[in-house]
C-alpha cells in the first residue's frame, strides 16, 4: 500500500493545537492568581513551539518503528514539558541580571510586566511543572516512561545541559572563543534541550532507549540543535527586531561570541546548510518508516526567517 | 524481643553523614567549573538538613511497616533531592529582587559571592539536579518509585507548593493577613516541602502510597511543617543574627506578616507546642513500629534555638 502523501502543514497545525490546548489547560492551574498570571503570560500565546513539534515528530517516528498506535497522551505531555523548560529559561534569561531584555515575542518581558521577583518565581514554578506533567498519577503501567522522560529532561535542563551552557555563555562575554569552544557552549545551551526534545518524543512511546533507529535520530537531534543556534546567530545580524520579536543585534552589542563573529556570515550560512544535510542523512539512514515530520522540521529550522 | 533503645544522636549522625556524602558526590558533578562552584557553595557545608532527616526517618518507618530491609539508596537520593530544592529556593530567595539578604548560614549569600546571574543559574541547575537524582539509569524495576518521587517533589516545589507560597508571600508584604491566610501561605511556602520530605521517605520504600500508617504520617508531616514556620517566626524576633546564621528581625523590618505579629509571642509559643503534640499523637496513632526518629525530629523542630 502506498503511503498517503504527507501534509506537513496539516500535521503541524494539528500538533500545535494539541500543544496549545495542553499548555492552556495545565500552566498555572493550581497556582495563586499572581503567579498563575505570570506563568501563563510567559508560556501562552507566543513562541514557535519548535521543541514540542520535535517531540511530536519523534514520537510518531518511534510509534511507527514499533508498529504501535501513537501514545498521544505522553507525546503531548512530553511536548508541553519541554516547552515549559524552554519558557522558564527565557524568563530567567531576560532578567536584568542576565540579558536585561525588555522585549520577547513582541511583548514586554515577564519581569517588565510582573516585576523581577514574580518573574523569578514564575520561572521556578514552570520548571517544577514540567516534571509534574511528566508524572501524572494513576498511570503505574507507564512508570518506566515517566521516569525516563524525567531523567532525559532533567539532564538536558541542568548543569551539564542548558543551565551549564548558559553559565559558559556568562563567563565567555568579551572573551575570544575558538569555534570548538563555541560549539561546546551551544551544544549545552540550546542543543541539549533540542536534542532532548527528539529523545523525549522517542521515549514517550516506550521503545527501549537503544532500539534500532535511535542512534540515527540522536545524530539528527544533535545536528538540528546546532543548526538552530547557527541560524539564530545569523538572524541576530540579518533580521530586524520586528521580524524577530526580540531585540536584534543584541549579541554584537553585548560583545558575545557567535558563529557569525567567528566564522563570518557566509561561512555560517554554509555551515547551517551542512548541518541540515547531516540531519537529513541521519533520518534516511535510520530506516524508520515515518520521518517526514522530522524532515520538514529540519528544513524549517534552517530556512526560518525569525 | 525488646527493641533496643533508640539512640537519636547516633541515628542523626549516621544519616547526616550519608546525606553529606551524597550531596558532595552529586552536586555540580557534570557542570562547568563556575556553575559547579556556585552550586556546591549553595549546598555543601551548611544547613540543618532537617528535610533530608525527615526523609530518612520516614523511609525507616515505611520499611519497617512493610517488614522489609531499608532501600537505603532511594532514601538517600530522595533526601538529597529535597535538600537541593530547599537550597535552590534559598539562593533565589536571597537575591536582591526578592529578600536581598547578604548573609546565610553565616556566610555571604550566593549572589554576593558569585554574582546575581550565576546565582540565578545555580538555583535553576539545582532544581533540575533534584529530579536527575531521583531517576538514576538502569533501575527499571524501581521506575514506579522514581516516578512517584518525581511527582511528589514537583508538586511540593511548584505553583501549588513552595513557589506558590512564595508568590503569596510576595504579594502580602505590608498587607494585614488573617491567621487563616497566613496559615495557607505557610502551608505552601515551607509546609509543602517539609510534608513532601515525609511523603518521599515513605514513597522511597515502595509501599503503596495509601498503605496503612500513611494517613497518620501525612498528619504528622503537616503539623511539623507548620510548627517549623511558627518557630521560625518566633526565632526571628527572639534570636540574634549570629545564632541564626542569617539576619534576625528581617520580617518585622520588611513588614511581613508572621505568627508573632498576628498572634503575639506567647500565643505563638503555645501554638508551636500544640502542633508538636499533634505530630506526636499522629505518630502514636499510626501504629508503625519504628517512628522514634520521626518523634525526635518533631521535638527538635519545636525546641530548636536557630
Amino acid at each position: 500500500m502506498k503511503m498517503p502523501e504527507f501534509n506537513f502543514s496539516a500535521w503541524m497545525h494539528q500538533g500545535l493545537a494539541q500543544v496549545e490546548q495542553g499548555l492552556a489547560r495545565w500552566v498555572g492551574e493550581a497556582a495563586p492568581t499572581a503567579l498563575r498570571d505570570a506563568m501563563r503570560y510567559a508560556v501562552l500565546d507566543g513562541g514557535k513551539r519548535l521543541r514540542p513539534l520535535l517531540v511530536l515528530a519523534a514520537a510518531q517516528a518511534a510509534a511507527q518503528a514499533d508498529d504501535k498506535s501513537l501514545n498521544e497522551a505522553y507525546a503531548i505531555r512530553a511536548a508541553c514539558a519541554v516547552e515549559l523548560i524552554h519558557a522558564y529559561s527565557l524568563v530567567h534569561d531576560d532578567m536584568p541580571c542576565m540579558d536585561n531584555d525588555l522585549l520577547r515575542r513582541g511583548k514586554p518581558t515577564v519581569h517588565v510586566q510582573f516585576g523581577e521577583a514574580m518573574a523569578l518565581l514564575a520561572g521556578d514554578a514552570l520548571q517544577a511543572l514540567a516534571f509534574e506533567l511528566l508524572t501524572p498519577e494513576g498511570d503505574d503501567a507507564l512508570a518506566g516512561v515517566q521516569a525516563r522522560l524525567c531523567r532525559a529532561l532533567a539532564v538536558a535542563a541542568g548543569g551539564q545541559g542548558m543551565a551549564g551552557g548558559q553559565a559558559i555563555d556568562l563567563t565567555s562575554v568579551g572573551k575570544a572563543l575558538s569555534e570548538d569552544q563555541l560549539k561546546r557552549m551551544h551544544e549545552a545551551k540550546t542543543g541539549a534541550l533540542l536534542k532532548a526534545s527528539v529523545h523525549m518524543g522517542w521515549l514517550s512511546q516506550d521503545p527501549a532507549p537503544d532500539q534500532a533507529g535511535w542512534p540515527q535520530l540522536e545524530r539528527y537531534g544533535h545536528a538540528v540543535g546546532l543548526a538552530f543556534q547557527v541560524v539564530d546567530d545569523i538572524l541576530d545580524v540579518t533580521a530586524d527586531s520586528a521580524t524577530l520579536g526580540k531585540t536584534a543585534g543584541k549579541d554584537a552589542q553585548d560583545n558575545k561570541p557567535t558563529y557569525v563573529s567567528i566564522l563570518g556570515l557566509e561561512a555560517s550560512r554554509a555551515y547551517a546548510g551542512q548541518l541540515r544535510d547531516q540531519a537529513l542523512s541521519a533520518l534516511a539512514e535510520s530506516h524508520l518508516p515515518d520521518v517526514q515530520a522530522l524532515r520538514e522540521l529540519a528544513l524549517m529550522v534552517v530556512d526560518r526567517q525569525h
